[in-house]
């Protein structure tokens, strides 16, 4: 071994330990002698001075030199031999060199990353945006009752790990609530707390899939939708969307295979169409028979404006195959993150293992104050008041589209929802609608973008009115209108 | 088109209508039509009577009818023609015959489902458990407040999809909490808030590798970092830990070729070694040269019992190929689900888009509660209290050992954290040790459930003295040596 003279240790510390710094002089000594040796400033094989040395010639503590030794052993920077301490021999080579790591490439990064920039980057335009709900006729101060309710009421085993298919309290509140108003059939059991809709349908895919699968999804359809399916890198196939809902053919059953299918059947997204109960009760019969499974996606049937509501495949009829799945990012509001994915009667025992390795439960604290602002008889008040208020601001919106839009269009959906689809010509290219209308504050969404598989038909607008009052429709058609014309 | 006669409907409606019913009468009579087409008892192609003779014969008003009839066909249960309304062609074999879906055999499901039992299915047992903090000690009252400062400060937008990678204040919050006591080199945009680090490291997952990719896992390890690398269909290669840490050679690198490593360099889970600042150095070196990534799961390092608090990797040297993951389950508590990913500088603008395809932002109450917990200065002062408590708490266990669990025995780890090791002679097998443990409420964890490919070595017990109090130290030790003493 090596033994250059210590001098260049003592030669470093030569600008003196700061002795009122806040950094004691132990950690600053153990510091200083660190970054020397990463640096290279003292080479491996350098005999350190003696503790005591050290201590003299630093007017330090003979034991602050000693554990700061000790600590630079421990952590390998300097091995102790009989003689006492030697710096180790590092690859310190590593932060001189230009890094050679490649940059990622893996195939569900290009795909993500090869992806339209998706709404939420347009964080400051929120009119007319689709999928959020009235923020500001959220009933705060209940929330905020239901949330001091639960904090309150958490003891310490509140703040451990929880169960990691939810708190049973909220799974029972779920399951009696979509039993009543979405004629859902399961038990608290079944129902499984997720990260929003979206971790709902990540964990489907990542339960039933394996890589290569084939899935169908609507065309166009709902974007997340098929994020989660392309992250589990399956064969994602497109599939039309006609008056009753997706289409599909025997022969599409044969040739492809599908082993999930991702759709919305209470309201189309973004079309809006209602899948008929002839669809419906095929589609579950098909998928039964060929072995596949239907994730029904029922994001805001809650909201229906004409009509008795229309009942979830899953509960039309018994041992479905369907994993339903629901948000509170609509009927509550998005930040909360809390949807639901409702397992089949006859999956809960076989995943049971699989979820609990997967999830780690948690969230307790707004988990209770969901069931507690459920049991109280908050969420469906507020649901009724929304649904009143939801109606409305759609009849502003149809109205201001025929008096301002002033192309010709037609309008689809709209039975239930947050927002209506206007279709019109290609002539007025929907995505530079879209870009123009964000300079005005506007956040509606281009058709086009929804489609996996463009066809000229797809060119319209998705309009979310959830969010956007009665009073400023009118303005803000005509704004579109004014858009449109420009294009012309 | 068959005409049979419409007598069946009214014969199916014999039953009257239950008028004190809070199910409007409408609701009833969509509901009993639809039932019956469903079951079969009104065949396709029927036709209905028309709406004024239904409501004759049932004494409700014609309205009803009509509305009840608009419904059934807007949900495709009946068709309109010329002459009125006829019974929809239905494929309403789907109910009646057996389910032949298959039950789903993905192989992450099976992979999962064929794991021994994960501890979290133990709830009831707390004594000894790893990984959990004093939750009895927690300040909820400061907590409390923090949650209260957030809930009043929400404005409506406060409600909406928030930064998909996390609140702002707290990502700056984290960046300056881990540039401080951790020596991390970030800014607030390299961090991304997660759903506690579990979240962290399938992202580092999905976003790092392609599956059939090479990982390493330390053996013994951490089973959650196992799951996530599985999860994405990686080839999982164990790699043994020796006193300097992870263990490997050059001619592993050439020919494993490993895309991703993950490790717990500051205090390894299970065993408690610390990583040689030699062997980091080796381990970025290696990592650069062959264009790999590290995980850094720092998970509990915030709690250092002796010496010097040990630097990150990450901040060890510049341009570190390291993606650096922490969790707030042990600094806070478990269901807070809080956790958080460091991005390499360099990686970070490449990352920004497929992060916000996958994530989803929210829980925005929680995040600006903790950024106010850690700007209010209680995180600190809480960190500070529980490293002195946990310091006596392993005092504790080390003695009540020593004293009371009469056999060979060595003990590993204990620099930081919330746990140590103990290993003994597989004549004691530590599967039976744990199982006859639970029966006394307690949980600590077998030395050989960590490993993926097991050493007769590998034989002893991860012990949490984190949630355990220091006076049922001596009581519970000695139990464990009531069990060893009845296994011999």
């Amino acid at each position: 071994m090596k033994t250059p003279s210590s001098s260049s240790l003592l030669a470093l510390l030569e600008a003196p330990l700061d002795r009122v710094s806040a950094e004691p002089l132990q950690r600053q000594l153990c510091r200083r002698i660190k970054d020397a040796i990463v640096a290279g400033d003292l080479p491996a094989g350098l005999r350190l001075p003696a503790t005591r040395a050290l201590a003299q010639e630093l007017v330090i503590s003979r034991n602050t030199a000693s554990m700061a030794y000790e600590h630079l052993l421990a952590e390998g920077y300097v091995v102790a031999d009989r003689q006492g301490t030697v710096v180790a021999e590092l690859r310190t080579h590593a932060h001189t060199r230009t890094n050679a790591s490649s940059p990622p490439s893996p195939r569900l990064a290009s795909r993500l990353a090869s992806l339209r920039p998706s709404p939420a980057t347009t964080a400051d335009c929120t009119a007319l945006r689709p999928g959020v709900p009235a923020l500001t006729q959220f009933p705060q101060a209940h929330w905020r009752l239901a949330l001091a309710y639960a904090a309150r009421s958490a003891t310490p085993n509140t703040l451990n790990y929880g169960d990691p298919l939810g708190e049973l309290a909220l799974r029972a509140a779920i399951a009696s609530h979509l039993a009543v108003t979405r004629g859902v059939h399961c038990t608290a059991e079944q129902v499984v707390v997720t990260e929003g809709a979206q971790e709902a349908l990540n964990l489907c895919v990542r339960l039933i899939t394996n890589p290569g699968d084939t899935a169908w999804v609507e065309d166009p359809g709902y974007r997340g939708g098929k994020s989660a399916l392309q992250a589990g890198d399956l064969r994602v196939l497109p599939k039309r969307v006609d008056a009753e809902g997706l289409y599909f053919t025997a022969t599409d059953w044969r040739t492809e295979q599908p082993r999930l299918i991702y759709t919305t059947p209470s309201h189309q997204y973004p079309l809006g169409t209602v899948m008929s109960v002839a669809r419906r009760l095929a589609l579950m019969a098909a998928a039964q028979a060929h072995g596949a499974w239907i994730i029904e996606d029922d994001y805001d049937s809650e909201f229906r404006h004409s009509g008795e509501p229309i009942r979830a495949m899953q509960g039309l009829v018994s041992d479905a195959p369907v994993l339903y799945v629901g948000t509170f990012s609509k009927t509550m509001f998005p930040s909360l993150r809390l949807g639901f994915l409702v397992l089949p009667e006859r999956m809960q025992p076989l995943l049971q293992q699989p979820l609990r390795e997967l999830l780690r439960g948690g969230h307790s604290h707004e988990q209770l104050a969901m069931a507690r602002f459920m049991e109280a008889g908050h969420f469906v008040r507020h649901l009724a008041r929304m649904r009143r208020l939801y109606r409305e601001r759609q009849q502003a919106l149809r109205s201001a589209l025929g008096q301002h839009l002033g192309v010709p269009h037609s309008i689809e959906g709209g039975r239930s929802g947050l927002h209506l689809c206007v279709r019109f010509s290609a002539n007025y290219a929907d995505v530079a609608v879209v870009e123009a209308a964000q300079r005005y504050g506007m956040a509606p969404q281009a058709l086009s973008g929804f489609a996996l598989e463009p066809q000229t038909q797809d060119n319209g607008l998705v309009l979310g009115y959830g969010n956007t009052p009665v009073e400023t429709m009118g303005p803000l058609v005509k704004k579109l209108g004014k858009i449109l014309k420009g294009l012309a």
